[in-house]
């Protein structure tokens, strides 16, 4: 159902100042950037050169989103891990039947143009949990 | 520099517990079982099927590891992100050189044979960083 590690997800406080950190310690380059508001956060993908893998980094759009509130709890780090799946309808029909609680019942809409779909982090040893089923 | 995710290190209070719900849930496979007395951990490593890429589950040996302070004051979660590099050795030589402050400043011993290195967290946004040069 898993297929590889798309991305871990980065909560930062300043996305410019993140982006900076990665290009100039590991070299890596921005791919795509966007402001999601259904999400609360503005981001930057950046592709790591083996290809279909990514760090994410998420700067929140106030202190009442996800990441804003992830941030004043815990501070920078990492947020959530995704991993691609071929098709997120189909694995969250077989994991929602495996007691696991689904943030997300329904894909929505996520980076590059990838279906998402968020699976809870108390079903599941406290890691926010992403399927990413990437654009074609 | 990194070639891309290798892993993902998850803190888990009963190591046996989460692989079977890494099994359960998401149908992954164990591919190795380690105790790293060093590192303080008993550990599995579950293969994503697209290659390359693992979930590391991690339980420490006792509350003053490293894994058992960081159960201990954030709870079960992310610990740490792996990245694949051809070569450990020049890649800390070329980290070192740019702020970033080493953990480890030459490689130790990894999971299933690998060479690893970490870099200090509170010069990466909050996120503990491990190289990896795998076996070959």
């Amino acid at each position: 159902m898993l297929l590889r590690i798309d991305h871990v997800g980065i909560a930062c406080k300043s996305l410019e100042a993140a982006i900076e950190r990665y290009e100039t310690v590991f070299g890596l380059t921005v791919v795509s950037r966007e402001t999601n508001s259904g999400q609360g956060v503005r981001e930057a993908m950046l592709e790591l050169p083996g290809g279909s893998s990514y760090v994410q980094l998420l700067e929140p759009l106030g202190p009442d989103t996800p990441v804003g509130k992830f941030l004043a709890k815990r501070g920078e780090g990492i947020h959530h891990v995704g991993y691609a799946v071929a098709d997120v309808v189909a694995a969250l029909e077989a994991i929602g039947g495996r007691d696991v609680r689904l943030i997300d019942s329904r894909p929505r809409h996520g980076s590059m143009g990838a279906s998402i779909a968020f699976l809870h982090p108390k079903d599941l040893g406290g890691v926010l949990t992403e399927l990413v089923q990437p654009a074609t």
